[in-house]
């Protein structure tokens, strides 16, 4: 079996060992005849995996019982809209950060729900950057404030959470449980799965009971925090293989440690750095205070040999580098699944490359 | 590796081959160096398996380009509300068929919304059945009127779609593609994979083109249909190895035939129907008219013998046969994927059971 190294930005490499357990028991789970996908959703094997994967993402984030941990569907995108239905009502505002892509994503859905103020935008900028601590405006009140962590796309992150004077979410799609941090600092934290904690199909919700318990009651059953709090996300039936896969990574993660894994991330991080700071070729994206450990972006000379160096690395066994399709280069995403080695390996590369064609 | 009989109502079994296919190509999919779960839901390995998922489905339902079919995430559940979030406007009606769990949970959310009519309601009937025509009453110009095919835990099935006289939704969780049937006398069909067509995680909504373009057009974009139809379930990260499950198990079944099926079905079903109607110590739930060939529920002399019962199979590797909690009895799920054999262990069990304890 020959694994490539996957810079996939999103669903992203997961670690072999995962993979591996799953597959030896895929058909057959621990002798119980069936598949984990087969199984009832309220059998005792399953729901010791649904708790298991609850209790790891709690333990993990550092969260008290203050806090419910959620296993939905959707994505980050669902969330873009279900968290100004709940907590963004009439006569309210909610402040948002747009540093990005997804950032400005998340503003246009809650501009469908209710009244937004921008806190600070700096979506536009090149080179690409999250706000200064002094541009930051946040409206007293405030129904609730929102950042993006880590913009995906543009490959910046936000080193701090804010200070905002109202219930702070945060979406952390690519950067969640990538480093320690005061969760708590939140009144709620989303992320899409697929990039640090598993596959695709499940995103997670860590929300402080008390923020909850105002969301908008008239809402649609499914719709609410609360009922997924109260039925422990299995109000409906949950994604089972998906969540299952997130049971088994951050038992991996939780073995390995978070905070071993931070400094593996940022390592691996600033090898790619050096290597483009050592040079003239290449170009880093980001202003340098706000280089993501999770998403390293960077230009070459020209667009022909950005296309040429995608090929070559593929070629090399080094796949998808191209850049996002909305601003091009080049980008290496390097979650906490990817090894260490493939990134010695991208640059070599890189160095390779630029000797060729430098 | 001893493979049991799993008559779980959902998730619920999958075909062995389909299985077994997903376990070989678990870690490398077809030399790729990665997983499906690590795969970019834009790259082309994924793109031809969400493709190929969304053709086998539209060529099984036999439905023309009028239609869109979307793989979508949240299950039944969450169309229960996107539904009339959707098209059930301010002064409108919509028409509903109460005829059991699943018909009264999607009313409940509908009317979180607007305006209800029950067409018909025969939820709490014993026998468990369907409404007969007579009974039903359309509202002129309704927003739409919607049915739930299969009630999987009364075990009752509708055999023909009504004539409604406005758009006619259906929620076929629990009977999707096991028989043919004039799927295009409806607006919608929507269902939850986990029962005939893959694992949770994906719910799948088949819509007319013409109904999608009537909803409403200030909801969140992931929230309606059309933005779906748009970006052919790809405006968000879909949910890629449960729809690669499904895509596998729509190919077994195309190669099986729905015809085939169907049969097949309707046979294993009448062999424990017919094991009932022999005995005295077997009690069908459902009105004979109304037995569901998906979920086939009965009663034996007592509670205590019940238990026995389910424990026994169990030991006998035929699992999951208690009914559902809110009601008790006996419940055998033989959805596509269960096998003949299966059917006649049981009857054999059921033969013996009775020998023992009638």
């Amino acid at each position: 079996m020959a694994r490539v190294y996957n810079f996939c930005a999103g669903p992203a490499i997961l670690p072999l060992e995962v993979l591996q357990e799953a597959q030896a028991d895929l058909v057959d789970y621990k002798g119980s005849g069936m598949s984990v996908m087969e199984m009832s959703h309220r059998g005792k094997e399953y729901d010791a995996l649904h708790n298991e994967a609850i209790a790891n993402v709690k333990e993990l984030m550092g969260l008290g019982d203050d806090y419910a941990v959620l296993l939905l569907q959707g994505g980050a995108s669902f969330q873009f809209a279900m968290l100004p239905m709940n907590f963004l009502g009439e006569g309210q505002t909610a402040d948002y950060v747009n540093a990005g892509s997804w950032g400005s994503a998340a503003v246009k859905q809650a501009r469908l729900v209710g009244n937004v103020h921008i806190a600070a935008d700096c979506q536009k900028d090149i080179p690409t950057r999250m706000p200064e601590a002094g541009e930051l405006s946040w409206t007293p009140g405030a129904a609730y404030s929102h950042v993006t962590t880590n913009e995906t796309i543009s490959g910046a992150q936000m080193r701090e959470l804010p200070e905002t004077g109202s219930p702070l979410v945060a979406d952390m799609s690519s950067d969640i449980l990538s480093r320690p941090i005061d969760y708590s600092k939140c009144a709620m934290i989303y992320a899409g799965a697929q990039k640090n904690l598993g596959p695709s199909g499940v995103a997670l919700v860590a929300i402080r009971k008390e923020f909850a318990a105002k969301g908008n009651i008239a809402l649609p059953t499914f719709l609410r925090y609360q009922t997924h709090i109260d039925e422990n996300s299995l109000y409906n039936t949950p994604p089972c293989f998906s969540i299952y896969i997130l049971c088994l990574t951050t038992r991996w993660l939780k073995s390995f440690g978070l905070q071993n894994m931070f400094r593996q991330n940022r390592e691996k991080a600033q090898l790619i750095y050096d290597a483009i700071d050592a040079s003239g070729f290449y170009r880093g994206t980001a202003k340098q205070a706000f280089r993501s450990d999770m998403n390293v972006t960077f230009r070459l000379p020209t667009e022909e040999l950005e296309t040429l160096f995608v090929k070559q690395a593929s070629e090399a066994g080094m796949k998808q580098l191209k850049g996002h399709r909305s601003v091009g280069g080049i980008r290496a995403s390097i979650y906490n699944a990817f090894p260490v080695a493939g990134v010695r390996h991208l640059v070599d590369f890189m160095r390779d490359f630029e000797q060729r064609h430098g």
